[in-house]
């Protein structure tokens, strides 16, 4: 923290971004209507959440929908970095369930005025913000590395499948305030409201998983996969809802449960706008107790808010326009203020869509720029151009259609691709001719559409979710419980905390499996007793931090083992693992190394006299023998091609065109 | 077919197996317990489809029990090829529904002389099959190439899956003969029990597929990856049957339903002593009359049978005692007609249960006779014996324990052993140094222990499974519809048939994933027009059999296009395909060719002016930047090792060893 230049920060972001302020609203009309795709597609990846979280805070998705479309309106508009996403997330739920079990349980409080005293915690949180904005906090967050980020990640998706557990189990019990004597709550409906729920949960979960890497697919049309791979989640929530209404009709209504959301006239709404006044009841003793949450939202939202930004502009995604995160605390900390007073739970920025909405623009703008350079070398080439010329259109092209302000960078940028259009000059015959269609792609760096339209648009269409609540309300809660498995389960690959929990149940024969296929790197320049004591270390805290928020009323202060651990990686641990070994485990990038096959030899693993050794040669053979064979007990003869030279694919040619 | 040479097979048979007579009981006693691993191994894959099939033929399972354990006992004593193993399979199911459909609705058979009919097409059978025997058909079984075989597999696997449906569907109506006033056929616990058979089923059949490949999983233990991978499927029913005593014990009786078969005192048994005097009572008509399905049912065991028996003895299990082929299909003619006699469904060789056997035996033989071959060259070693000493050590281990009539050529065998233990005269130092440990695996040919106890003593566990009835009672019928869908699914892969299939749903463009990853020899060798053609003549007659067997009365003629077809094989396709393609497409062997990575040419796949080819390539790049991207939005940077020279694994070294 910078103490002696206040506002420094905040002033040389907001000057760096109001330089391309025109170009943010300009660039996005050039792409015409294909910005609704990212913007389709960050919607679902929002809203879902949004209502789900909603339904898990209060029964009231539509305070959580509001707060999302609010803030992500001002963002845009007035925020730092557009590529930032801003919704409800599952911190501020589990801050605001603390909060909530504390006012009911205080008769001073009570449920009459747990809004006022939720908006004093806000209001104290945004001057916390504004604060740690003013004399620029933002420069601290590279202490936050992925040892905290995981972890806490990590807490996330345990909290969302303890979630998706509880509520799964909640399906086969009278729900809360709910007449004992009804129908629908007598034994019979009750259970088989609970295997419904099984039946859609797991449904939803495993369908929504396979969707995932529908990309990847062998089978189906290149827009089918893209389809299903973007849309597939919120499709299987859909799919699994209107399954849920061919159950026979002889089943009672209210089998299976559906989510209760009020609608919006229903609600008694206009509380929201008076909350203000009540917020002068609350005592004074509780206005300044709620400090405490305060500070650990503050930090919270500090933390995540500030990585969720750095994630959406990874150096890989070649962000031409300048970052802003000291002013971007400051618009965070003007939303909560006006989520407080509005009686709504704040919105900061969220992962992952804050990197999947830069991701989305990344391929939209390459698609672009690729078709036209592609159309003007081909013309080129048509007329003869000399490749000088050549080149020299798709210079023009790219310029033209990148119009990013720094210019001189297109020269540098197409380097390697001038390089391989005039390598062809030397005349070397027809093995390494350019062609646009191929070349291209290889030497086109990615480009990013950097604009605010697709977040406004998005932020819009949360906030006309809120009109359609009577469809919402369609939607099975056992098919909510599915979604947040989903959400813990697909979190987990790619986090290296999981990564390295999975390696320790690999005996030391099998390690090899790993190393065969894409693996991080760690793992082969750290040794694995350094890889042992780190993950141990690193479960245990993570076991701590899970243990704090089970405390019923401290439970509230589960931030503070994460500011703990910063201090930790930095004091602490160095004086256990060595510094190249820290540095690996603890690395900022991800970074892997593509596997390579097993060499059996002398000087490789454990002991060579008998014990396990022996014993997993015997189960050895067992595995290979077990791969060669098919289903039917037919052993496979397996080869390399006979083809002569062949590094790479052939395909036998159709005698028409061979 | 040879009709000069009447008993000429028969006899050459069973002169080559009574030679190995006494060495198919006496090696089994060398192996001592251990024999009990494949025994049990095959019991469970034999008597988990002898249940359901008995379910499913007449709700008495205790039928195909008895006739699988007595058959399985004849065989294993006067038998010629003791790996094959043999018990009642879906084609015998199938004939019998189609039998027992066709007595009920004559009024002079009926109910009470259906079994007393079934005696006299298995008298026929019998007779059928020992005619073939003598005249040594089976010499023709080389006509049955793999697109018969694959063809009927396939038929078998379809029929798995309409079961599994049929009875899925079945279990939310009352089942037939049931009282419609009994609670537990009110709509309210029908539905329970529907949504109950629902879970089950679709737990089975996952849980089951996951335990396919535990050899080949990173976690765990050699031993516990070999268990589950051998024993998971009866584990899987048990386990599911364990959770169905878990439900509410609010939850009635009957729900969910249960397999229904008799005790073995209960049943009317004596009535199987007695069809031999009904066999009388049957009019002359229908006895003639049943010489058609007799027809059906010798054609098809005969043909069963063989391949079954051809799949036990690949040439790749190096097994070094005869074949008996036509004495075999003599066998199966006798063990037909005491099956007759005492009213119980035949039974014949089956698939995949056979090589199975086979397989279980190679990797125990190889275990044993490694672990001495081990023992004794190290113990050569530590006396710093000479080079040819340790390899004549080696091979006098191997002799004794092969103690296959074919001594001498163990020397021919373990050639490739002696090269490698020579090869370290020439005085290279340390790189090449002979290791037992390792090498000797690399140049150890497979060795299967063929001996008749294990078939012996599993069709006895199969007998003695009889009396345990009270416990096959407690497995519910979801679990056996589950069970029938994993037969189902689990012979698909490796099924050629069903990969091309899979292969027309593939465009163009991605046709190189198939070709990166492991994939038969066609691909390459065989035009992909050849490879449409065939594929869709082939289903198109798979359309054309599996109509056959919904026709009510002549769906008993199923197995008439198959015999067609290899008529059809062998003088029809060949004026449609090159001789070639069919052979590669129709090819004995299952030739795989390992994957290559994909290189964008110039010359490769479609034409480059735009349309499909530049759609993919947009929808190319989303596709890297997904598996480049972690769920939680971060790049992942993919590089090759950087350690110099390095062909295979490295592994750091830990300080203290390094």
């Amino acid at each position: 923290m910078d103490f002696e230049n206040p506002f420094l920060g905040i002033i040389s972001d907001f000057k760096g971004r109001r330089a391309c302020y025109r170009h943010d609203w300009v660039s996005a009309f050039c792409s015409g209507f294909r910005i609704l795709a990212p913007t389709t597609y960050i919607f679902f990846a929002s809203a879902l959440p949004v209502i789900a979280f909603g339904e898990q805070l209060s029964r009231d998705s539509v305070d959580t929908l509001a707060s999302t479309a609010i803030c992500g309106v001002i963002h845009s508009i007035i925020g730092g970095q557009p590529m930032l996403i801003v919704g409800v997330a599952e911190p501020t739920i589990i801050m605001y369930t603390y909060l909530y079990h504390f006012s009911i349980e205080r008769p001073e409080l009570g449920k009459e005025l747990y809004l006022a005293w939720t908006s004093w915690v806000c209001l104290w949180t945004a001057a916390m913000l504004v604060f740690l904005a003013i004399f620029n906090a933002a420069t601290i967050i590279n202490r936050f590395t992925r040892i905290a980020g995981e972890l806490f990640g990590m807490l996330i998706t345990v909290l969302f499948l303890q979630e998706a557990i509880k509520g799964g189990v909640s399906e086969f019990s009278i729900p809360k305030g709910e007449n004992p004597k009804d129908e629908k709550n007598q034994f019979q409906w009750l259970y088989t409201n609970g295997l419904l729920a099984v039946i859609f949960s797991f449904g939803v979960l495993f369908t929504s998983l396979k969707t995932r890497n529908a990309r990847s697919w062998r089978y189906g049309t290149g827009w089918l996969r893209s389809f299903i791979a973007d849309y597939g989640v919120p499709l299987m929530v859909i799919c699994w809802t209107a399954l849920s209404y061919c159950i026979p009709g002889k089943v009672i209504s209210g089998v299976p449960r559906r989510l209760v959301c009020p609608l919006l006239w229903e609600r008694a709404s206009i509380y929201h706008w008076t909350v203000l006044k009540d917020m002068g009841r609350v005592p004074v003793l509780y206005i300044f107790a709620s400090i405490i949450p305060a500070l650990m939202i503050a930090g919270l939202y500090f933390f995540d808010h500030s990585v969720a930004s750095q994630m959406a502009q990874q150096k890989e995604f070649n962000l031409k326009k300048p970052s802003a995160y000291h002013y971007d605390v400051l618009v965070l900390g003007i939303t909560t203020l006006i989520c407080g007073i509005l009686g709504l739970p704040p919105s900061n920025g969220v992962l992952p869509q804050s990197p999947m909405h830069t991701k989305s623009l990344a391929v939209l703008s390459k698609q672009m720029i690729r078709k036209k350079m592609v159309k003007s070398a081909k013309e080129g080439m048509k007329q003869q151009a000399s490749q000088s010329e050549v080149y020299g259109r798709m210079e023009a092209v790219f310029i033209e259609l990148d119009a990013s302000p720094a210019r001189d960078s297109a020269d540098k940028e197409l380097k390697s691709l001038k390089e391989a259009v005039m390598k062809d000059d030397d005349g070397e015959n027809g093995k390494e001719k350019f062609d646009p269609e191929k070349h291209i792609d290889a030497y086109l760096p990615v480009r990013v559409n950097e604009q605010r339209m697709s977040n406004l648009l998005q932020s819009i269409l949360v906030g006309l979710a809120m009109f359609i609540v009577p469809v919402l309300r369609m939607i099975p809660t056992s098919v909510l419980w599915g979604y947040f498995a989903y959400m813990a389960i697909d979190s987990l690959p790619g986090c290296q905390f999981w990564e390295r929990t999975l390696l320790l149940f690999i005996t030391p024969n099998r390690r090899y499996k790993v190393l065969e296929s894409v693996h991080a790197s760690y793992l082969e320049s750290v040794p694995f007793s350094a890889i042992l004591s780190f993950t141990v270390f690193q479960i245990i805290y993570f076991l701590v931090c899970f243990g704090v928020t089970w405390i019923p009323l401290a439970g509230i202060l589960f931030p503070v083992p994460f500011f703990v651990l910063i201090g930790i990686r930095q004091y602490i641990l160095p004086k256990f693992f060595q510094p190249e070994h820290l540095q690996e485990l603890d690395a900022a990038e991800y970074e892997e190394i593509i596997g390579t096959p097993r060499k059996v030899s002398l000087q490789e693993g454990e002991s060579t006299t008998g014990g396990e050794g022996e014993d997993d040669d015997d189960f050895h053979d067992a595995e290979v023998l077990d791969e060669m064979t098919t289903s039917r007990g037919e052993l496979k003869l397996r080869s390399r091609s006979y083809k002569e030279e062949r590094p790479h694919q052939v395909h036998p040619q159709d005698p028409k065109t061979g």
